[in-house]
């Protein structure tokens, strides 16, 4: 199950619906062709990834107005009875290209086109422009923690702190998508089946009379699930209070499963803690860290040796906090077979419908892409967009979450090492065709 | 109609079900409150606005756990089964005093406190965290836009670019309580009952022959209601070719509102095309401007000498992007009557149920603030937390918006003049009564 709820048309700007209407009165009903792209880098990004078309292709098949979101909009007095007629009759039924969620892609290139009568085809913008946007600048995001946290294990922490309970649940299925091990939003856990992680927080440890009768108490009901949070007092003291349930755990045929720091120099004090579980014998129990974690903490904290084992990863990521937001836009470019452009200053769009493709490199790493006109075909090259919606039905079953998260780690495999840089901003080259460059000047 | 939905028990972290859990098996069933407050200033910020309770209190009257989610927390394999058998019956049953929406407040200050067994205070931390976190972060930077606009109207325009759909429901809502005019949001709209505002984007006039054609089009449908977008191709011939369209609408008798600019240098087009559109005898036709303005872009706008008339306010501020998070907290400050606190390094807690006190001065201006415990008296200064439930149940019904943005309204208008700088930090004076701090020595 992962579809959470309908949307429905009403969550739209409304130029988007005063568009329709004049569209309709002045019969302008023809096969329209936008794209959907990020127009520049954000800030330290070398590279982005697709997610978000599950959610996209699900509203697409069940898009249609409701009856009382068609009084809202007779009621505001903007609308002729003739087009308020026609909505309850619209369904999308178009054709849509995308990226497949999980492949890296960068700035200019098409992550997807929509062809369809224009006015089905306006109608989509703002929730298309969101929910892509939106997935794809969370696992970009994490995708670069990933990176920085060269195979430790990352854990999504941001609910409490993500814009919104809605985006919460968008961010863990992003953070997942990148590679992240567990999730702590449990409905993110039930509605996409993934993996589910948490234990306590200060309020547990001070509920009781000590921090060694809290312990004790939750390893008594979680007798191999423990992770103790160590930090509410003194975190030296907490982590030998932890060794010491820890061995009586052991004792009993069981096992603590780490501490969990979440305040102060983190790097000092876990190798402070690794040491003292060691002297204890519990070399096997591990030392998580959370607060404030994002890519360049984490990297910082194992430059400087740190001996943490797993972060939490929360705000930062979960709201994208060094960019928050992904320059993304969505594009008329071919209209009644006449190809569109806009020229705004620093807004220009490439008229005519699209095919990104890929190029590798003998060692089989990504070296070019070229946005070319569909219809082309690139020798040596790979196409990436592929035809997912044709007449507003979805032409195969989505893949599996489990799927999209493989494709995103090979991906990320082969992706060249300049390019996963967190701290430097290198360009990777993304060319157009020469028909692409031509079909421009018409 | 102000409930968009029901979240649900699940919408938390995992931990929060882990220690009810653990609580649960311990008899740690006495009494506990917890403080929602704001650790620190997010950058530039001087001010904060409470926002989202009406979501919380609508959430807490009907907190209830459904069959499939326990379902789902049982095949999880970490409850046991008694644990698991008491969630049905579980009800948010306890008392919660919280600011009023739209009253100005400062970081330590408690926005909400809730008393309840402990359980279920517990319970809610990541809910509480996450709802009055965001609403109060949008409500705070639309607060400083307002300030910026200097009486000049601002619409949202960010239902793109927000994180997540839900998210731009709270924004349109956060933005409105703050003093926006309007919304582009359709559903927020509808929800809400704010006045929804929109005309045409570039992909609107790409679908005519020509500019002129689009204006034309537009004109016949919306008689009184345009607003012309002119930068689709150069924005000063845009603005000739609307300003001959808006002479013939008022030819016939109706009258172009506006025409808006969306990109290149907004102050010098602003200038010249108020010029075209003075010269063609149109002075009533306001400039409406849109394309990455936030407060700091506003105010740069203004001292420049733009002349513009009403701004579209987008993506910087639908995410707050220079400040995309707030560091709300939700700690436990008594159980079982026993003051608690925790002494994290940079995250210590005042123990103890409190009030936040304001005093204002002789020209009724917000003097300063003291938070005190509950049960005090501070002579000439105002409560502010009110007690808005008790034994699960609202008090009474929740103002309306229209309410909530008065109140607003008057707060901000008896802030100090340094509080209200946007660039400039300036600290309001809150201290501590002499009695909380006694209590912290317990």
């Amino acid at each position: 199950m992962t579809i959470f709820r309908r949307y429905g048309p009403l969550f739209t700007d409304l130029y988007e619906i005063t568009m329709a209407a004049s569209y309709w009165t002045h019969r302008l009903d023809a096969e329209a062709t936008f794209s959907l792209f990020v127009r520049n880098y954000p800030p330290k990004r070398n590279f982005l990834v697709a997610a978000g078309l599950e959610d996209v292709l699900n509203q697409l098949e069940q898009f249609r107005f409701a009856e009382d979101e068609i009084q809202y909009l007779k009621a505001s007095g903007l609308f002729p009875d003739d087009f308020l007629a026609c909505l309850p009759g619209i369904r999308f039924s178009g054709e849509v290209y995308a990226l497949p969620e999980g492949t890296i892609f960068f700035p200019g290139e098409p992550v997807l086109e929509v062809t369809a009568p224009l006015i089905e085809a306006q109608l989509l913008e703002t929730f298309l422009l969101n929910t892509i946007g939106f997935s794809s600048l969370i696992a970009s995001k994490a995708a670069r923690c990933m990176i920085a946290a060269g195979g430790r294990a990352l854990i999504d922490f941001s609910l409490r702190r993500t814009q919104g309970l809605d985006a919460g649940l968008h961010v863990a299925r992003s953070m997942y998508l990148a590679g992240f091990a567990a999730t702590s939003n449990v409905l993110a856990g039930k509605i996409y089946g993934i993996a589910v992680s948490g234990t306590m927080a200060h309020s547990y440890v001070t509920a009781f009379n000590s921090e060694l009768e809290a312990f004790s108490a939750y390893a008594e009901q979680f007798p191999d699930q423990s992770v103790f949070l160590i930090d509410t007092f003194d975190t030296l003291q907490g982590a030998r209070y932890a060794a010491e349930v820890g061995r009586q755990m052991q004792e009993k045929g069981h096992a603590l499963i780490g501490v969990r720091l979440d305040s102060g120099d983190m790097t000092a004090l876990s190798k402070k803690v690794r040491k003292i579980l060691d002297d204890a014998g519990l070399s096997q129990v591990k030392v998580f860290a959370s607060g404030g974690f994002d890519e360049y903490k984490i990297a910082g904290a194992l430059s400087d040796g740190a001996c943490i084992d797993a972060f939490g990863v929360g705000t930062k990521v979960g709201v994208s906090a060094d960019a928050p937001y992904v320059d993304i836009v969505y594009k008329m470019v071919q209209f009644n077979d006449r190809k569109v452009r806009k020229l705004s200053p620093g807004k220009a769009t490439l008229a005519g419908q699209k095919q990104v493709f890929r190029r590798l490199d003998p060692q089989g790493r990504l070296q070019e892409d070229v946005i070319a006109l569909r219809d082309e075909d690139i020798k040596g090259a790979t196409p990436l967009l592929e035809k997912v919606m044709e007449g507003g039905r979805c032409l195969k079953p989505h893949p599996s979450l489990e799927a999209i998260r493989e494709k995103f780690s090979r991906e990320l495999s082969i992706l060249p090492e300049d390019i996963k840089s967190i701290n430097d901003h290198h360009i990777y080259p993304v060319h157009l065709s020469g028909r692409l460059q031509k079909a421009q000047e018409s």
